[in-house]
C-alpha cells in the first residue's frame, strides 16, 4: 500500500511506494536485466498471462476488456494495471479529515503533524505494439492513429473516475530515462491531487487572463527555435530549454486536453511526435528520452507534449535551485534538428 | 558568454552555457575519461598550472590568493574559478531594463518577449584535499574543520558581491551524480537571482510567521526518522523523502546561513555530514550522491544540508508532475542507516 506525503510546509509531494522495491530492475545491474528481457519479455504478444488482465485492449481497432480468467491474443495495443503500482485503487483514505483531494494548509499546529494520504489512484501500462523492438518512429500511420486514440481514451477514462484530479501520461525510453523494460510502452498515473507543477501553472494562467500558450504558438511558429510544423501543430525548442534538445509540441487550437482533440488534430500531434523521435534517432543516435503530456482538466489550459532527451544529468545545482544548466542553446538545437 | 533565461510565464529559469559543451566529459564515454584522470588529474597537488589561479587557497590553515603568474604549492584546500563556468563575472547585463536582479512580471505584452539576462555570476571549484582519492569520510577532524570554514568563508564572500542575490554550494560525488572529475571537490555558484525553489520557500515561511524548520527539528529529533544527532544538530530522513536514503542535516539553532554559524556549530554540522557519508559507504556501498546547502540571505531562513543518493532515476512522471516516486520509506531508510 503506497502513501502520498506532503512536504513539511511546501506544496511538494512524494509517493512512498515500497512495493516497487520488488521490481526486478531495482538494485540489480540494468545490463543483466536487459539481456533477460529479450527472451522472456512480459509485454510481448503471447505472454499475456504474465501480466495482469487488460483494463483496455485494442484488436482490429476495436476496444475490448478482459475478465480475470482469459487473455485476449492478437491485440494491437494492450493496457493493464502496473504490476508494481505507485498508486492503487484499493487504497483507502488515511488522512484523518477523510478528504482525499485536499491537503490542509499549513498552520503552526499542522506543521508538527505529518501530512499523508493513502496512495489512492491508478497506474496503467500501455503496451504500444505487440512486436518487441518496434518503436514509435517506425509506426505506420494506422498504428500511430490508434496509439493517439488510445492515449486520448485512457486519459478521458481516468479523468472521469471518482476522486481523480489529474492524469500524468508519459513514456520513458531507454535505461537512462528510467525504462525498466525495453518493449515499447507508455504509462499513465491517475492522481487524487493536482501536481504542484500544474497547480502553479494554472494559477499563473488564471492571473494572466489570456492563454500564454496561444501567445507562445504565435511567437515560436515564426522563430529560429521552430523545428517542424504541420497544419495544426508546431514542434520547437522552448526558449527556456532545461536540457539539450528539449522539444515541445504545441497545437495551434486552444485545447485543454487530449479529449478535446479531433481525430485529425490527434493525428497531427502524433505525426510531429513520430517525426521528432525519428530526428532524435537520426541526429542524436537514439538517446534515452522522456516524453510526457501536459494535461490539465481546466478550460484555461492548453495541451502540449514535451520531449526531454537524457543527454545531460541534473546534479547538485539543479536539485538545490531548480535551475537547469544547459550546454546547447535551443536555437542551436533547433537548427541542428531542422536539417535534413 | 552564458545567459539566464526565464520560462515564458512561470518563475522557472535555465542557464544556457554553451562553453560548457567543450568540457571533456560531454559527449565522450565517462568510463574512458575516468581512466584518464588518475594519471593526469588537474585537481591534484602539483598540477596547479593546469587550472585557473586560486581565488582563495588555504595553506597551514591560512588564507592566500594567487596572482596570474604563480601557483602556490603545499595547499590544503584550493578554490578557483571553474574553467567552463555556467556564470561569469565578465558578463554584462543584457536585459533591456538594465536590471540584473529582477525579471519583470509577465504581462500580455511581455509574454511575447523572450526574457533573458546575461549569465552574470561566479562559478567556483573548491578542491577539498590535495590528495587524489581522499574523500570526506576519511577526513581528520582538522581537515573537516578547515573544509567547513572554507565553505563558510566562500559563501560569505560571494553573498557580499554586488548584484549577487543567492549562492548555491553543492557537491556531486560519483559519475551518476554528475561529477566529471573524480578528485574530491565541491562547487559554488553565485547567482544574480533567487532560485525559484528558495523563492517559494521563503514566501511560505513569511506567510507562516514562525520557523517551520524549528518545528521540524523538535519533531524529527524524537521521531523514527532520526539517524544521528549531536549536541547541535540532527541528521534525519525527511518525512517527504524524494529519493531512497535522502538525508537532511539540520542545526537546532535558528541560523540563516553558514556565516551565522560559530566554529563549534560548523564542526557539529561537519561531523554529522562526515558520519552520514561514511554510513552511505558502509551501508549502501558508496553510491553516487548530491550534497547541497540550503542557504538564503534572510533572517527568517533556517540553514540545512541535504544529501540525495542517486539510487533511483527521476523519469517521465517526476519531470511531468514534480512528484517523486520513492520505493524506500524514510522510516525504513533511517532504521537501516542507524544500525551499527
Amino acid at each position: 500500500m503506497s502513501e502520498i506525503r506532503k512536504h513539511y510546509f511546501l506544496s511538494e509531494y512524494c509517493i512512498i511506494a515500497e512495493e516497487r522495491g520488488k521490481r526486478p530492475s531495482d538494485f540489480v545491474s540494468r545490463e543483466e536485466e536487459q539481456k533477460k528481457q529479450v527472451s522472456t519479455c512480459v509485454f510481448c504478444a503471447g505472454n499475456e498471462a504474465k501480466t495482469p488482465p487488460a483494463s483496455a485492449g485494442y484488436k482490429n481497432g476495436t476496444l475490448y476488456f478482459e475478465e480475470k480468467a482469459k487473455r485476449v491474443q492478437g491485440w494491437e495495443i494492450r493496457c493493464f494495471p502496473n504490476l508494481f503500482p505507485a498508486l492503487s485503487p484499493s487504497s483507502a483514505p488515511l488522512f484523518p479529515s477523510g478528504s482525499l483531494v485536499v491537503f490542509p494548509p499549513v498552520s503552526p499546529e499542522l506543521a508538527l503533524t505529518q501530512l499523508a494520504i493513502s496512495g489512492f489512484g491508478f497506474h496503467e501500462v500501455i503496451v504500444e505494439s505487440p512486436v518487441h523492438g518496434k518503436e514509435l518512429e517506425a509506426f505506420s500511420d494506422k498504428e500511430l492513429r490508434l496509439l493517439m486514440q488510445v492515449y486520448r481514451d485512457r486519459v478521458a477514462y481516468y479523468l472521469e473516475q471518482d476522486k481523480i484530479r489529474s492524469v500524468s501520461l508519459f513514456k520513458n525510453y531507454g535505461k537512462a530515462a528510467g525504462a525498466s523494460l525495453e518493449h515499447a510502452h507508455s504509462q499513465l498515473l491517475a492522481l487524487p491531487l493536482l501536481s504542484p507543477l500544474l497547480e502553479r501553472e494554472i494559477q499563473e494562467i488564471q492571473n494572466l487572463n489570456f492563454c500564454p500558450y496561444c501567445s507562445v504558438f504565435e511567437k515560436e511558429s515564426r522563430s529560429e527555435r521552430l523545428i517542424l510544423k504541420n497544419r495544426d501543430c508546431i514542434a520547437f525548442a522552448p526558449f527556456c530549454s532545461k536540457v539539450p534538445f528539449e522539444v515541445w509540441i504545441l497545437p495551434k487550437k486552444h485545447v485543454w486536453s487530449l479529449e478535446a482533440c479531433s481525430d485529425a488534430l490527434l493525428f497531427s500531434l502524433g505525426t510531429l511526435l513520430r517525426a521528432l523521435v525519428l530526428k532524435y534517432r537520426q541526429k542524436l543516435g537514439g538517446p534515452a528520452y522522456n516524453l510526457f503530456f501536459q494535461i490539465l482538466k481546466a478550460p484555461e489550459y492548453h495541451l502540449s507534449l514535451r520531449l526531454l532527451p537524457r543527454l545531460s544529468l541534473a546534479a547538485g545545482f539543479e536539485l538545490n535551485t531548480g535551475i537547469y544548466i544547459n550546454s546547447v542553446s535551443p536555437e542551436k538545437a533547433a537548427s541542428y534538428l531542422r536539417k535534413k
